[in-house]
């Protein structure tokens, strides 16, 4: 693991890496802010996943999530959207498959099979490398939060591993890929076109299928000027399944917001403290 | 002038225009946002002047400020750093003159002259159009602020205008361009090699020449670990002459923070509020 940027920032670090990831055989980029609690010992994360055409760089820079993870003691550690760099057929050619649009799978189709892994990556490698590299600093406990493809990300991270984490929340999530363009692409893509194998990648299949959210009802914020809301994002879809299945989901419909940072902005506070109550009681 | 991007944050909007600029000779760009109280009537404002490299985005993207902006009931207004698409000779080759470099100066040197008046900009064009396009959500009171070459620019301008502007203060400002290198290129290349001329866009000369700031000391916040901050910035020079002329500037310096918006995000609070109490009372 490599230190390839290093900012003071409302008392803590915000820091970017490189390392070699085994399950994405590619070199990844990621980033981590340290609040000043950990320089007196391990503190929680919240792990954020990003949307389409994003890296690790979009939330660090225009979120404003530093100053309150600085003010409760909270590690944010921000993946990349993809493998980066295979060089395969079309990687580049869209903005809503292939690099950047990891998706947060397992890929099993050719060419993406043992590359894009997405999913091992943010639910296994990264925190593996997190606990042997930020034992200092970083402790076990974590919860997960993400936007659009982050947010379908974090929601399914959360429901498969609810062991793992203390809390979900999402911004604008894609909540059921399955139904969507979107996902219909991606998930063809990545896993081929035997639906079945999708609906472990599907929030809204998974509650269906019995999977349940840890910790409080995931908060889920979601614009209402969204361009892609009713197209692609169609939060209804996951809050029917949840009613169905007699579980609760936090979604809050916000009036004259957007698609953009400009909206995550707004409220991530919300979401920070939706995820210290839970990380820190 | 026509609106060329609008997002709700924070309760309020974040918005752009492009509009023909008669100083600058050419179309430029501005950022505003507007505090959801600017709905019941007009607010001040506070301008923000970007540094080198910068357009309007880099501070509504990254510094964070509209959520203290919106909680106080300030609009903000973020102007470009230079005149854009003279297809001048030279005006693209360096990071620190020409594009992104306009110093907030008025110049007089072929080919510059003429085009690039980013002072008569900030100070006499963009605030018409303010008032006869914003008369319903944006008052007269204005304060000022800005980031290296633009806290430098917030610094000359305050200084030169003490009755328009109620509070200044600044990120990293180039204090003394007479005295550095930034400056030496910068004002030698707009101004020519007279350096009487100079003396009016240098805030320590300016404080050596009797001119005083408006309101409150200013606020200046200057990172210890900022590279910038021996050659190019010495906050010590206007700290010296303010000393030599019985007047209070308030420079803090923090230790580890560097040049960046991560620094500036950090700080950003503390600027707007010391504006918000100098127009708000």
């Amino acid at each position: 693991m490599e230190q390839i940027d290093a900012h003071k920032c409302f008392g803590g670090w915000q820091r970017r890496y490189t390392h070699e990831s085994k399950v994405c055989d590619c070199t990844m980029t990621f980033a981590v802010f340290l609040p000043p609690q950990a320089e007196q010992g391990p503190v929680p994360a919240v792990y954020y996943l990003s949307g389409l055409t994003c890296t690790d760089e979009n939330f660090v820079n225009k979120a404003g999530a530093q100053r309150v993870a600085a003010e409760l003691g909270l590690a944010l550690i921000a993946p990349d959207t993809s493998p980066r760099g295979h060089n395969l057929p079309g990687e580049d050619d869209s903005y809503d498959f292939g690099s950047a649009a990891g998706f947060y799978v397992n890929a099993t189709q050719p060419p993406w099979a043992g590359k894009y892994n997405m999913y091992d990556y943010v639910v296994e490698e990264l925190p593996a490398l997190i606990k042997s590299e930020f034992a200092a600093t970083v402790s076990d406990k974590a919860s997960i939060m993400g936007h659009s493809m982050g947010g379908h990300g974090a929601l399914v991270i959360g429901l498969r591993n609810a062991d793992r984490y203390a809390s979900v929340s999402a911004f604008s999530p894609i909540v059921a890929p399955g139904q969507v363009p979107w996902g219909h692409k991606a998930l063809g893509g990545y896993l081929g076109d035997d639906r079945a194998a999708w609906r472990d990648y599907d929030a809204t299949a998974l509650v269906e299928d019995g999977k349940r959210f840890p910790g409080p009802a995931p908060l889920i914020d979601q614009g209402l000027d969204d361009g892609f809301l009713e197209e692609q994002l169609r939060p209804e879809l996951l809050e029917d399944a949840a009613k169905a299945a007699g579980i609760e989901v936090s979604v809050r419909h916000q009036p004259g917001y957007d698609h953009s940072y400009f909206f995550i902005a707004t409220f991530m506070e919300d979401h920070l403290r939706h995820h210290g109550k839970a990380l820190l009681g």
